[in-house]
């Protein structure tokens, strides 16, 4: 049997189809239309699945379920989405719609905790028991996997990790509060801090960027220029706390990072590496979780919800 | 079948007999005496288990196992106890040298995990399957239970959520690092607040203590002295701020807050429920978790212990 994933995010949308060895036979992918209703949006997400089954020749008597990755507040119980406010979705029953669809059984899970699952089955936590993924991007997505499964909390309000307070009282966050691991953290964060250094400092290359990027920030590091330096080692710095109390609350046996940020690669990790094994509790004494990259980059949402249905052979 | 309990704390041991409705059927403690070797510490405690098999005429052979509860870091899975700096114990196999003088199974738990056991078993939280018990004592001890077990991580180093950063580079903590959480909310934490504040405000009744505890300060804020109003809402506030860090992580359905600041009850309580209400993440539309003070107080340790072991009617 085969499994169909699908990916709504804020801005694309991708679906694919997955094989019983967890690997990806087909997928496909398109632009969320602008202006589009919830209702339009998973429609274009189902046409986009039996796009790749026709692609792949796939009939629906061969598809043992639908795995829905979405990013925003998920209620894996209902199948409902509480909120993603990119999306306009508002108590969306993307489960139901898909169903109706397919007449398959569909299971959601948000983004992060999808592709959290994506690496403890078949990227680079493989086999491990408590890991957590941090996906660096617009925001930070945490996804925590505890005895191999997706842990999503009491199923309400879902696990929001990535706001959780790194400096109380600390810079504006996106969700209202402030001080947040994400205000922080994420790749917004980087180009907001790099953006103040280099207004404080006209000499610095980072005022030559026509479009800033956590690429281009890093890129100039690399490059020699001073203030990125200084910026980049700060963020990696703010990362670093972040992990290492997160380290400390859940002792994982591996932290996968994850998202744009993370195709920094060792440049990135050797440094948060250094930091966690520091300053966790009982440091001198305790062994560092692993600290690596993501297995999967692109296609992790539709592979981790494809993994989200039990295919008849696990 | 009986199961006992033994809670090894920095100051006082003390030991138990659970019966199979986890009653407390009787109980001993004694003071961790000075200089005591770990191995002596042990023999201590057991000896306090055997006084009260004494007591309650209940024999070996009725006697299911032997949970203990111990504080600092312990390894759940070799039932040794990796460090518990105020004990001297260092990688002390603490559950073979109880199977060694009872000769049944003996299990060990951090004690504020034992705690929170004790909490979703019997106690506040009974029947919850996600809860966070938050200790508030000399330190912040927390206690997480995920699908109505303990969660103690990866096995090797346990969790250690009162060392998640609140305010990066802040205040120094016991641990070395600083800005711990528990360098916020702990008791010794708003003793040292008092203190800083007694020391700038000459006319601060704080300063009439003869011996400074979180109950002389509580007092002194309800008999209206200005200094102690205002540390006290600012400890509350640090204590708030850590707590909706902690449900942004783990969305669990209660919290439940013990420790010698718990007997404050509803004047701590009700501003930490309406501070975690207005700013856990999507506060406009989710529910908070219910807030509660422990239902056990100080045979929370013992009875959580004795609950590591099936009695057979579980």
């Amino acid at each position: 049997m085969y499994r169909i994933g699908i990916d709504i995010g804020g801005t694309n949308l991708k679906a694919g189809i997955v094989d019983e060895k967890n690997n990806l036979v087909e997928s496909t992918y398109a632009p969320v239309r602008k202006g589009a209703s919830p209702n339009e949006i998973i429609a274009d997400a189902c046409q986009l699945a039996e796009a790749a089954m026709g692609l792949s020749c796939i009939s629906n008597s061969e598809i043992a379920g639908v795995g829905i990755s979405c990013a925003g507040t998920c209620d894996t119980k209902t199948g409902r989405v509480i909120h993603a406010y990119n999306l306009g979705f508002e108590n969306t029953p993307v489960c139901d719609l898909v169903n109706f669809r397919f007449h398959v059984p569909a299971k959601l899970a948000n983004d992060a905790d999808a592709q959290a699952l994506a690496e403890v089955r078949a990227g680079s936590a493989l086999g491990m028991e408590n890991v957590l993924y941090i996906c660096l991007g617009t925001g930070v997505g945490v996804g925590i996997i505890i005895n191999g499964g997706i842990y999503s909390g009491c199923g309400y309000a879902g696990t929001e990790a990535g706001h959780m307070t790194l400096i109380l009282d600390g810079e504006q966050c996106t969700c209202t509060e402030s001080g947040c691991f994400e205000a922080y953290a994420s790749a917004t964060a980087l180009i907001r801090q790099a953006k103040k250094a280099a207004a404080s400092d006209p000499g610095s290359a980072l005022n030559s960027l026509k479009k800033m990027g956590a690429k281009d920030i890093f890129g100039l590091a690399d490059a020699g220029d001073e203030t990125s330096v200084r910026v980049t080692k700060e963020y990696i710095r703010y990362l670093s706390a972040g992990i290492t109390s997160l380290v400390n609350i859940f002792d994982p046996e591996a932290v996968v990072i994850g998202g744009g940020v993370a195709n920094r690669g060792e440049k990135l990790l050797e440094p948060v590496r250094e930091y966690v094994g520091k300053h966790i509790f009982g440091a001198d004494s305790r062994k560092a979780p692993v600290i690596t990259a993501a297995g999967f980059r692109d296609n992790a949402g539709v592979i981790g919800a494809a993994m989200l249905i039990k295919d008849g052979t696990e």
